[in-house]
């Protein structure tokens, strides 16, 4: 966890973000999390999660005074607001009821003070299904993936060991045919209790190692 | 939507960021969005859209030729893959039953080639939950925001106030006792009907405009 975080709404120019940067690089300070997106009044939002930072009130001083940044603000992290995600990606019947199970467990956890988020799409199609999953490695804040669906193989596998290999996702899936099932870290039958289960694999105050577990079905 | 999007694996050094923005500076290239995080091998994930590049490849060579950068890749955005989001806060029974609403509404329409994503968190206490209704602003993609408990008002309706008025996003709350009802575009008994008409009001496929129907209760 990161103890600072700031917002900067700036007018949506090429350069800015160089700027900001640039002034962060030359105070020594490392970006360890950040996002940049264009609102709908097209000013661009920049949040920024910061290491090193030494006097942050004089950084947002002089990231105010810059000509095109009209406003900053400084947060709590959006780990520490959010904390981890589990993402559920299949058929809308099952992501729904893996999602009833997690968000229950997540609320567990989080009344004894932790952060997990419960991210759901649901999906139709073997291309679109391995996009999503390969994302998954893109996503911030990766806990665990559940793969909620009934047939899947071919490229989602694929997709499975590409993010296994590359970014170290915890992955659980439900027991059903396709060759998703041979590379999943744990594979359950009851969607409810999937949901539950990848919070436990991801929550601090679970007594649970999904590694001790081994690759076995449930 | 954008066309481009890249993900550029680099070492986690103060700087990186500045350099990788400098090069898009100075080829005169609009960041639309972009993200950047740790991973756990303690590298940097830097994902960016792009407006306005005239040659992806080149740019792409360039990238990868920065001392500090591993790898670059050439993907789809991930508001082409994951699309608009569903933000749903409140309690564990409840967020779970709009979730299952929200989710099977979101199948339907994903089906018909939109792209419409449910995340959720259960949380306690309002301090806890005027801080993520908050947080919704910083987060990119957002297109409804659903209060998913039995008792809001307070800070979390300051909370409300200050994200309809500073981002222009549609919150539909269910129907409970406290103020957030007063401040909601729409008010909800039904949980599972709160999740459905969430999708319906960011869906293109849906002929449902939340604003036709003024702030009424159902």
């Amino acid at each position: 966890m990161n103890e600072f975080a700031i917002t900067i709404k700036a007018h949506n120019k090429p350069g800015v973000l160089r700027d900001i940067t640039d002034m962060m690089a030359k105070c020594g300070i490392n970006i360890s999390y950040t996002h940049l997106f264009v609102e709908k009044d097209e000013s661009a939002s920049v949040y920024m999660e910061l290491d090193d930072v030494k006097d942050l009130e004089t950084l947002a001083y002089n990231i105010r005074t810059h000509g095109n940044v009209e406003d900053v603000k400084i947060h709590r992290s959006l780990g520490e607001i959010y904390g981890k995600r589990i993402i559920i990606i299949g058929g809308g019947a099952q992501v729904a009821m893996v999602a009833q199970g997690a968000i229950t467990e997540a609320d567990r956890h989080n009344i004894r003070g932790e952060r997990i988020s419960v991210d759901t799409i649901p999906l139709v199609g073997e291309h679109e299904l391995a996009e999503a999953v390969s994302g998954v490695g893109r996503l911030p804040r990766i806990g665990a993936l559940v793969l909620a669906g009934s047939l899947m193989g071919g490229r989602i596998t694929s997709a499975i060991e590409e993010i296994k290999k590359e970014h170290d996702v915890t992955v659980i899936s439900l027991n059903m045919p396709g060759s998703v099932t041979e590379k999943a870290d744990l594979v359950i039958t009851d969607p409810v209790q999937a949901g539950v289960m990848a919070v436990m694999a991801v929550a601090e105050t679970a007594l649970f190692d999904i590694k001790k577990i081994g690759r076995r079905k449930f």
